[in-house]
């Protein structure tokens, strides 16, 4: 795994909470950051995306004074350039423009925030490390920015249940680093570890690697603790593994990125770390083949299996020209990286053997090879990870996390690969297999609008046509919420709504976010 | 699981949908049966526990035509010998007084029924395999009673990601076996499988033998349809494994026991059927001795433990004595069921042996016995399974399901056993520890209140000291709603109470449950 927490680091965000933003968002090279308008500084949020501020109070002197009254100055964060790094997102498509940032450590400032803030119908704009893909965690206008940097304290571990109960600005990392002191792991993986905090993770119900074995964050986080709008702290910070007293309310906070309520506080149920770790790169000759050996690896590894990630020939081949990496194994037009994880290093290696041998033998694995040695595992998870990396060294990258229906997983690439402009470079799939997670990707030397128009809304289109989802774990935040009917009902959209007006009547939690205008 | 089997089908209810409420009643033999008023018929729920009646519309002749004419005469039932297993609860501790049951078969059937109750302010009760613990499925008073025991169309099996897709009646056992014919299993196994249907689990976010393994039901449900108060259909009934567009509704309906909408068709995720089953059964010298083998259990078989039950010295004792089964192994203070499940036989019996050689060694585990043949599994297993059965031949027990943090899991029994009344013949603690869920019982040669007055409400306070859950899978339903701050906060409760009241605004949907009054 080591390797894996270099390119992590190297590629997400420092977690200190400022100067965050120059040398990340040079990693990601999406559209937007060579769009005509990018110098130095690019667009506004408003100006770029054309939105219409809401009748928010714009924050005062007076307002100020309260803050500062409340945290004192170091935790009232003021200043253009101090705030430069919680005003714009790492993929540098969003840029508010908030003249504020509160760093609360306790639950109570949390609350006298939200309940101050509510009263003089402010925006307050969440954000914890601030690594999100779609601009919910940055300010649209002028909201106030609530960090949870500060909230980084691990209260308990449960060591006889195995559970872990925190504050939520703890980095995911870190946290995980916290629990393996007792044999201990978060079921959560993702390539932001290292400066995602856990309660964003669970406002944006974060997916990652990890999910086909540990399931979605809705059935790991045990309990939430989170402040309403109005200031009024809902305590269901439970760490029982059952409860069936009343409707459970901790679901309404995953997931819906900070428009309900702020999550201050967490419990999570963690799973045994595994005593051995093996892992497999697999080479196939046409996607019928990776779904059939999807389908025996299910079978014949179930228990042990810990991630199953797919990448197209287009993928690999940009991670070996861009980066320089070799692939262990020859040339196909598709592969497969599976992960095992388990109690004993020689029965999962027996199975994972076994495996090999039957998709072998049915000619649907034509190459592969299997690490159990770290650094050689290592070699073969840097292949997946540093993909973002590499089709950022192309120029610019469009690429959009859906998720589909097994049978028509690779299909999208194939079918819109056909109707592309012709600067595109590359037309790429990969993804959560196991999940039905693809991140399509396309690249060009330079951003194109033309490019950008031959995909958008027909990727939409094509999901919702399949019953896909137009956003699989990045959440819809500010960049897709106008998409949601893509994905969900009038009557669903409807609900969500109401739900929205009773739980935060003044509309004051992450305004612009989630819900369509 | 043959013998498992043969046990739930003479322990739970017929699955006709009418006359199932003579034998199961007798099964379980809980204190409300035997108390001054049972005869024939018990007492109505009214008289019983003092409750007010609503202001709903009586059911009229102009209500049946309405009904008839939807459903037609023999889907609209009428009579009180008809509605007598659907008036009462197999436990006898409730009789509501409906006149009418329907048997919508679509979802469109279900919304013309609530739209038109809706409007004519007729409270409805939703009613699944009615085997239901709290009196959450049988109406209080006159309600609509509203069956989904035709709704039971499995719609479709998505076998490359193992997804079901079916009506909320489907019967839980029927729909387990429908999808072993592709090697897939549902994640949900408990006692009334036989008779339960998928939705009224939902509905109660149901707990049972496998959540250590699979988790809650908030994990494996992937969508959900259902239908609102006012008849306006709901479709989350996604299949995807990720999906993260806007609120996560379908978790408002898995758990609320159809006080915010009733569960029409649902999407499943359905792990592979694991090829190879053992169990052990242990004997135990204190309980300290138990939480430290668990552990162990934890770390040795993680990935392949499917089951991890508990049982006491008076448990196995009563199961012995009154049932004239035989424990494998000599008599203990304390016993652990195990069971794995897994993709290779040899695998899972070689770290079940290694696991029992450490156990030993470390003289944790005094006795043991590993079973693999399946009559000898099935055997281990009715050690467990008819635990209720046997309670019931001591003449009258009184069953309190809790969750409780684990070093606290077995204090509930020897605290509160101090204290109980001199009639008392056993008292007992057995259940899932691996989710901290005991079933603290106590039984006695007949009905005695108070007995009852000896545990509660001492049983709950106990439980709300020790931050534990007064119910931990059964659900509040009528007879613990309550009792719901013990469990939960203020303001966790009046954000129940106001979510209830922007989805239902009539109160109609099964009135009289969850929330306190």
């Amino acid at each position: 795994m080591s390797l894996r927490e270099s390119v992590t680091q190297s590629s997400s965000r420092i977690n200190s909470g400022v100067n965050v933003s120059a040398t990340p968002a040079a990693l990601y090279n999406l559209h937007t950051q060579s769009s005509p308008h990018n110098t130095d500084k690019w667009q506004s949020t408003e100006s770029r995306y054309n939105v219409q501020r809401g009748k928010f109070s714009a924050v005062s002197e007076y307002d100020l004074k309260f803050f500062q009254e409340l945290l004192g100055p170091h935790r009232t964060v003021l200043g253009e350039k101090e705030l430069e790094g919680h005003n714009t997102d790492w993929l540098c498509t969003v840029r508010g423009e908030s003249s504020v940032l509160l760093k609360p450590k306790t639950t109570e400032e949390v609350s006298t925030i939200l309940s101050y803030c509510n009263q003089h119908q402010l925006a307050v704009c969440p954000q914890g490390g601030n690594t999100g893909m779609v601009g919910g965690s940055v300010p649209v206008f002028d909201e106030v920015i609530l960090s949870t940097a500060l909230m980084n304290q691990v209260e308990s571990v449960d060591t006889w249940s195995g559970v872990v109960t925190c504050q939520a600005g703890c980095v995911l990392q870190t946290l995980d680093q916290h629990v393996a002191q007792y044999g201990l792991m978060i079921p959560l993986d993702l390539g932001a570890k290292g400066s995602c905090h856990i309660g964003g993770n669970i406002s944006t119900n974060a997916g990652g690697l990890r999910v086909l074995r540990y399931g979605s964050l809705h059935g790991s986080v045990l309990g939430v603790e989170a402040v309403l709008a109005s200031g009024e702290v809902v305590d269901c910070l439970s760490s029982l593994k059952k409860d069936n007293t009343g409707y459970d309310l901790k679901h309404l906070f995953i997931g819906s990125e900070g428009t309900l309520g702020i999550v201050t506080r967490v419990a999570i149920n963690c799973p045994h770390r595994p005593a051995a770790v093996s892992v497999a790169f697999l080479g196939l000759q046409s996607f019928e083949d990776v779904l059939s050996t999807y389908k025996i690896v299910r079978h014949q590894l179930g228990e042990i299996l810990s991630s199953c990630e797919f990448m197209d020939k287009s993928t690999l081949d940009c991670v070996e020209k861009n980066l320089k990496l070799t692939s262990p194994i020859n040339k196909y037009p598709f592969y497969l990286l599976l992960e095992t994880s388990g109690s004993n290093g020689d029965h999962d290696e027996e199975k994972l053997n076994k495996f090999l041998e039957l998709t072998f033998d049915l000619g649907l694995v034509k190459d592969g090879t299997v690490a159990t040695e770290p650094s050689k595992v290592a070699n073969i998870w840097r292949l997946r990870e540093r993909i973002i990396e590499a089709f950022k060294l192309d120029g610019c990258a469009y690429t959009y996390d859906i998720s589909l229906p097994l049978p028509s997983f690779y299909k999208v690439v194939e079918d819109l690969g056909q109707t592309l402009h012709p600067d595109v470079l590359s037309v790429t799939g990969a993804g959560h297999i196991g999940d039905g997670n693809i991140h399509f990707t396309v690249t060009s030397k330079e951003f194109n609008q033309e490019i950008v128009e031959s995909i958008e809304p027909a990727v939409y289109e094509w999901t919702s046509k399949v019953n896909g989802s137009i956003s699989a774990e990045h959440g819809l935040g500010f960049l897709k919420r106008n998409y949601i009917h893509y994905s969900k009902s009038p009557s669903a959209v409807k609900l969500m709504k109401q739900i929205k007006a009773l739980m935060d009547p003044n509309g004051i939690l992450n305004p612009y976010k989630v819900l369509p205008d």
